[in-house]
């Protein structure tokens, strides 16, 4: 962690990268990952009444921002960790990411995954060349599952999102957007765990004060939009929505650079979901996640006053089930 | 037509556009068209061991190349021209194409569209602010309704490819291609009246003679492959054909032009565009037509040797019925 970041002053005393860090994994990463570019499509911006621009993450290696801190991470690895190899937990696009970032660097990785994780993901994870450990769809399970793995093969963790190597690099995504659109009254990102958010978050706050960072969240799963409002983390349930990517509870590190930063979380539903999902493959002709739609889905519901506003939402990723699509 | 498209010496003494009536078509539409983006893939790339560069027109406005053409055309007609009004006649993109270039420049326009077309492609046309009417879905019907149409409202007709104008406009795809990726061994593009490829072929033999230039058509609408082997038009039957935007005969004008520089026409099954289809969808996270992935289908089925080869392939639309996917 930068100098930098010690003197962002953290509302609690958790580690958290600062804008150079940020730096620093951009220029780490980029000879691996796509500097993805950013669309617009007239005919959303006639429906809002206003400027949006997409950040195509969608586009991005292993099509998720994912790849972003997974490459840091690996390639901030001491060799010897690099000669033990790694090992997380994923049922989606952090197991493939990793499998990748993992043989970018020479190095073996594991992925623990819910035995209940579609054939497509898991098969996603295996083509980059990941070992995959079932275990049962819990996350007791899961976490004994991937502590066993750690212990007895000596493995490093590379966490989804609770760790300061992988928010740096969650946040080069945003980095690039600033540059790319200078003058976003609104930058929108979805959360999960919270580690794209919170990367975007500290970029945004760091380098355009006067944009508004809200993050967008199923209502379904909406520990990090209570616990944004308690002042404490509370844990999501068993989180019933079409937003596989968002279902886990908001992280330990991730947390406080939200609260710090965003100005809002906001909440939609499932129908909205589905549709802003629809509407972006149709119009923008790109094919994002029902996780990626959720900003796009909080616009269309009116929880973010974006009249003649310039808005930027990073479409997350592109991972889909073409077998199962929710229409 | 310039002096250098009356230099070209076509076999046939029909009208065809030079590679300046394509440049001054790319100076004449650039404010109101997108230049669109150059994507690779390396799933892509690995499995077929080839350079594939996707020359993204799917991401064009009304989502497919043939804005380009109308555009061109509308912005080529004179005063009394345009304050008649135009007509097409169009069962898909050149519709929604010409109603938005009519807007553009001011004037009303009618499209004749079967009356069996689907609701979703006659919203499209209706979105962008055409008039309508409904003909038989035979041709007979369709050419005795625009006639009656061009004739009672004295409006001037837009042909789908069989224009100069049109044609160099489709061309100007190709101009950008060459900028964005000036290497390329082999350039791909479907065709159906074979206006893009005429246009691509015009720009493609000018500025990178030692480019291979080659067609890729459903074998269920062969036409023009055996138009091209018989040395004269074979008018195709009754296609039927995943690829709806390939289901029309070659042209007069376009087919002289296909037939001096194009190398050669390979044909694809109905199995392998729905694979390519679907292959690009989940790879590239593009959003394709079944008619934009038939060069693909073709490269997927050995039909063109690219082992190595720096290929281009214009993606030549993205509208799509989401209730409808052929898998």
């Amino acid at each position: 962690m930068s100098e930098d970041a010690a003197s962002a002053g953290l509302l609690s005393d958790t580690p958290a990268p600062g804008v150079a860090d940020v730096r620093a994994a951009a220029v780490r990463i980029a000879p691996h990952v796509h500097l993805t570019p950013v669309m617009r499509c007239t005919a959303i911006d006639d429906m809002l009444g206003a400027r949006v621009h997409f950040k195509c993450e969608n586009l991005q290696k292993v099509g998720a921002f994912k790849f972003r801190g997974a490459c840091n991470t690996l390639l901030s690895l001491t060799d010897a960790q690099i000669e033990s190899g790694i090992a997380t937990h994923s049922s989606g696009n952090h197991g493939a990411a990793v499998a990748l970032a993992a043989r970018l660097r020479g190095t073996s990785s594991v992925v623990v995954m819910p035995s209940n994780t579609s054939a497509v993901k898991q098969a996603a994870v295996a083509h980059y060349g990941a070992r995959i450990v079932h275990c049962e769809p819990n996350e007791q399970s899961r976490t004994e599952t991937l502590e066993g793995v750690l212990a007895e093969e000596g493995r490093t963790l590379v966490h989804p999102f609770d760790d300061v190597r992988v928010i740096a690099g969650q946040g080069t995504a945003a980095l690039e957007f600033l540059e790319q659109v200078p003058d976003l009254d609104i930058v929108m990102a979805p959360v999960g765990g919270g580690g794209l958010l919170s990367g975007t978050a500290t970029v945004v706050a760091a380098l355009s004060p006067r944009t508004r960072i809200i993050g967008a969240e199923p209502a379904a799963a909406d520990d990090t939009f209570r616990s944004f409002r308690a002042g404490h983390i509370i844990p999501v349930g068993v989180p019933d929505t079409i937003a596989d990517g968002l279902r886990t509870t908001v992280g330990e590190l991730t947390f406080p650079i939200i609260r710090k930063h965003v100005a809002d979380i906001v909440r939609v539903s499932e129908d909205a979901i589905v549709e802003a999902m629809r509407l972006t493959w149709q119009r923008t002709k790109l094919v994002i996640e029902a996780s990626a739609a959720v900003p796009l889905a909080a616009l269309l519901e009116g929880a973010v006053d974006v009249r003649d506003a310039r808005v930027g939402i990073i479409l997350s990723g592109g991972n889909v089930d073409l077998d199962a699509l929710p229409w």
